[in-house]
């Protein structure tokens, strides 16, 4: 199969290595970094245009960034022969579809795996193994081309998973989009008040930590990606604001029964949104209190795997001196009573 | 030195084991756990009413859960000698301090240790190694009670900081108290989201699961502790609501500019707070994909403690199959080149 890749990023370039080495394609890239690409075995050659990379292609994967995504999708199909399927990996769907209008040789995609590192030098042809990868094939989607699309990300070791194009962009929305954007709020807030008060930030253990990991993440991407779904982030937003409104009330009316309610809730449904989310079923979480020295992550890990449990999470939060820290560990709820007995020698074990 | 214990859950009961063990106290304990605690060598003996606890004390720490907290701190100095200092160690200030009427006697208190398991089963004389200690005198305060319980208080080993119960509510309403609601909010929001779309999570990495990881905590203490702290937390609330509206405003206006330079800020603010919080510098982070198996965690953990890397924080984030993971580690700047040496052979590396 002759393939080409329209952007040789992080993405992109994973793509082409996974298209050779898995699926036996011969990869055409182009773009800014086709030549590196190219060095670094994602490609085969590099084409100067997109209408040479696409020229006799089956099949085409547009992996540039979401800001020139669409137009680029739209140059590609204008380039590329009758029975090429055109694919993308943008993180919103409905501003693509909207811009290619239906072609039939069109699918749209979302990887949903780790682009944290951007550039090519960080591409790895098992970058998609076990990752859902979201395909937004339109009505007029013809078959052929689909379950080429289909069976080629599957030997690429990904999960495709068909999606409409509005229901992806507003699960991205709640799941990604607008955490992103209340994380950013949160750190905004909290340096505002810090600087007010003239405080510096205690280390409190995770809660904080944890809640804004991703503020900030990668601004070279992430403007894109909040304007590119700006619909359903919108629409997100809106609601997060109504129930933070709720929450308020609840407290200036001193409802003790409304935030409790919403406490249990929110427990509730967070025990269940992961177990959806998690294969292999309920998972337990176990704390270790530990001191704050090399190894002792090791030995807590090595102890464990000796006894054959895996760590399906795990999160360290340092003291305020660093010297001592809690370990959160999430096992499999079969394993959590061997993996009580195995931890208890290093520190002392508590269920949240 | 003879001290009074009003609640000896698990922090009243860490409190009693490090007075007992650390500072030579007597310990008296009072309330539904005081048979226990004695049981469990946190207190000396339990005593049947507050006024019995208090007889002779020198010190009185009232631990109770904050719901009844600010009425157990009068009834305690209601029966408290003259020269006895007594505090709290409930998580807002103002609302104690507002029940106590300045008595000099008083101090408030707040130490930023776990509580993430219950009862005098989890105490631990070392809960407060390392940890921050607030402190809220009033301007009536006696000097040398406040200065016998910040020494009992290092003495436990804890980190004493004095600080205004306004300043220290405002603090912990948007470190702690505003994230808590804002990740029930989240989890309400994905819940609903999912259930109309009829979709279920997918495991897309640590977004989610790290800006949802307090949602729902302790349902049985969390409702008290964002009532008690009303006042804050709803200012909180409503500027969070403000700022998440500017958001939403920046993208329906298409406003590139607002939102790559809020994304901008939002990297910039979130390493500065976490620089100041964490002593010893700047961290580095670091990204390692590895196969999720027993035994990689420990791999890693213990080559990185070999090369004498200490390792501050850590989060693994399985993917979607549960065959493959990424590890995200905070090292200290300058041991990052060595982690990054020593963690090259398990798994690719990137920095984020």
């Amino acid at each position: 199969m002759r393939a080409a890749v329209v952007g040789t990023g992080l993405i992109g370039g994973s793509v082409g290595l996974a298209l050779r080495e898995r699926a036996g394609a011969h990869v055409v890239g182009v773009g800014p970094e086709a030549d590196a690409a190219v060095q670094r075995g994602a490609c085969d050659e590099a084409a100067p245009t997109v209408a040479d990379a696409l020229r006799d292609a089956e099949l085409c994967v547009v992996a540039t960034p979401l800001g020139v995504l669409p137009k680029v999708c739209v140059e590609a199909l204008a380039a590329a022969p009758k029975d090429c399927v055109v694919t993308d990996v943008g993180s919103a769907k409905q501003v693509v579809a909207d811009a290619v209008h239906g072609d039939p040789r069109f699918v749209g995609g979302h990887p949903l795996a780790g682009a944290e590192a951007g550039g090519v030098a960080h591409a790895r042809a098992d970058l998609f193994d076990g990752a859902v990868w979201y395909l937004v094939p339109s009505p007029r989607t013809e078959g052929l081309l689909f379950e080429r699309l289909h069976r080629t990300l599957v030997a690429l070791g990904a999960q495709p998973a068909a999606i409409d194009a509005d229901v992806h962009d507003r699960l991205m929305a709640v799941i990604s989009h607008l955490p992103h954007v209340v994380a950013n709020v949160l750190v905004a807030q909290a340096t505002r008040a810090l600087d007010e008060d003239g405080e510096s930030l205690p280390a409190t253990g995770p809660s904080f930590r944890d809640a804004t990991r991703v503020a900030g993440a990668n601004p070279a991407i992430w403007p894109d990606i909040l304007l590119a779904n700006r619909d359903a982030v919108t629409v997100a937003l809106d609601e997060a604001i109504e129930r933070l409104a709720a929450a308020r009330d609840a407290l200036l009316d001193d409802d003790h029964a409304a935030v409790e309610a919403a406490q249990h809730a929110a427990l509730h449904e967070r025990r269940a949104l992961l177990e959806v989310g998690l294969e292999g079923g309920v998972r337990t979480e176990l704390r270790v209190a530990v001191p704050n020295r090399p190894g002792v992550v090791a030995e807590l890990a090595l102890a464990l795997g000796r006894a054959g449990v895996n760590i399906s999470d795990m999160t360290l939060s340092p003291s305020a001196d660093h010297r001592h820290g809690t370990v959160a560990l999430w096992v499999d709820e079969a394993d959590a009573a061997r993996a009580r007995e195995v931890v208890a020698p290093i520190g002392p074990v508590s269920e949240p």
